[in-house]
């Protein structure tokens, strides 16, 4: 259970920045669906505003990497971080832009082993090499 | 300064198992310089031999990926983890392997959205939508 | 589920430290109710009697900064380390002690940025300018 | 060492983004000083427009917290996410804003209890409390 | 509910080298019982495979610290990266192996303890003596 | 360099507190020798008490572990917490308490495959066994 209230589809309406926000979210998904996060933040307009804005221009606007390998990056992150709804929410969309099984076992194998050498680099203090620093 | 001893050539050169791990790196990444990370690991030769084979699978094997997207996966990781020399190390293989100015300014923006909305999703404690579980 | 044994108030009412600190908890925060944690804890009496001893003189004694702004960074440390348990129950004190709707969208707004930065810091590793050392 | 190039004034003047956010933060703050956190992220501009938008909006518009208590809980974040510079650099914010000893002192309590009952919590598991739920 | 298929018995039986795994798991184990990280890596067979070649070498190989206390080093690492699956299945696993209450409450006091001093160092940014450079 | 002022040998001795806790680490640790994080702490002479008074309950009090293992517990978290300056002082203390370098070899090895595997877990969100739950 979260600690907000998530908005209904009612209650959105009712609120000129969060129904505008909604009404963005769905034309640029092309899909009626809005997930719970943004349900959660409708709490807070105008951080909900300046986020979805945010993700709306990283995420959807011009890409140097493509889709899957942008996904693929906010899964690194979110499973280092721990966030447990994050990781089933793009999972989830990097599978619906293409994400095969092949790529996301070599997703997980990049990510564990980079949580391995991390941990062995700070067991150890590492300190870093000159020619790492040019 | 490290919490172990960083091998020298030398001292590498004379421990069977760690002189055949170094000169696997030099052949593998065709160059003669072996970064601390590893001169640090030679003090447990085992996890040396163990990490080294590990890291040369995931990341010089096939790939689906490509060089460039592993590296910024594992740049990802490690920022996450708040590894120093990982971020280092890893850019610079980055870049080596061609990685753009333009790739890693969408890469940051990747890194800085997802740790934003990770944040926020645990500090809402926003459940996972029923979508996201098939 | 706990990996520890959750005490009911018969078992803790046997145990001398558990019973004063129970007590003491009850007293302190005027409540008859004992949250999971510290019915987890008392599974280890030192370490229970130890960290109440500590949270009742930090977080119920004199204070410069006031209840609900100490709640907020308890929120905001407990977001970081990604404590799910931690997340709901100071959410709940800090509303309890009178944090608003909008103090929330604020304290939320301010854990997201953060993390944000922090992350670009980390991904960047930007050194620390002379004007902060001083 | 940065991963990125730092920013000269020089550099900054030469580009029209760049120029117009380093303007505003001199403006914003009412000081010449621009800390290498900017620096680092003009080397992308959009990231660097984006995220200074961001920041002026949370950390200079309208609050119910002040401007002190803003810092504290930025540096909660910072320190739980281990981002040196951060904690570096908000510190000093929080002292040129009117952060006494006394309150350093408690915020830095609070935190350290945080840690140790968020680490309790994960190491015994605890269930979330049905009164946390409602 | 995981973002991975389980795989049951049947389906890891049609597979070669997860078959081999598995089978290989019960036999060191002793046991029939194949937990769900293994059913799930079963997706990617070669991450399967050396990870349990990785695990079954540190965890039931040569030891200088004995089984328990593997299991406890296992614990507080996982704690610290807040792995709920993890800390669940290494208390179970460190019990199984000999784990005393005693030894958890201990293990648990240092755990917070370690938290606590972790993060005031890093809120103080304390450096590091030269003592401990040698 | 640290956020506050490391406290001098003559400082110290002026604040009746802060000489207290210096007077009883020098007595319990048998040496002269005051490391920065007390130095640091004793700006904030309760914290300091309080931190000292807990640690010496742990670390040189009764223990079912042995001080070799607790000193072991405390770098795997320090390692996981990203916290430099404890791993540097605590590896040098496990060493002056006696762990040998094989001992140290398995403490990273365990640490760098429990990070592999936290990670891996959390990136497949693997749900906890019913056996577990026992």
């Amino acid at each position: 259970m979260a600690t907000v209230k998530l908005w209904t589809d009612e209650e959105a309406a009712a609120h000129p920045v969060v129904a505008r926000v909604f009404a963005d979210i769905r034309e640029t998904r092309k899909t009626d669906f809005i997930n719970n996060f943004w349900r959660g933040l409708a709490n807070h307009p105008e951080v909900l505003d300046r986020t979805w804005s945010q993700l709306k221009s990283v995420m959807t606007g011009p890409t140097t990497l493509g889709p899957v390998v942008q996904e693929m990056i906010y899964i690194a992150v979110s499973t280092a971080n721990a966030c447990s709804y994050c990781v089933h929410s793009h999972t989830a969309a990097a599978r619906a832009k293409g994400m095969t099984d092949d790529q996301h076992a070599e997703l997980l194998a990049i990510i564990g082993l980079a949580a391995q050498t991390n941990h062995l680099v700070t067991g150890m203090q590492i300190p870093v090499d000159e020619a790492f620093l040019v």
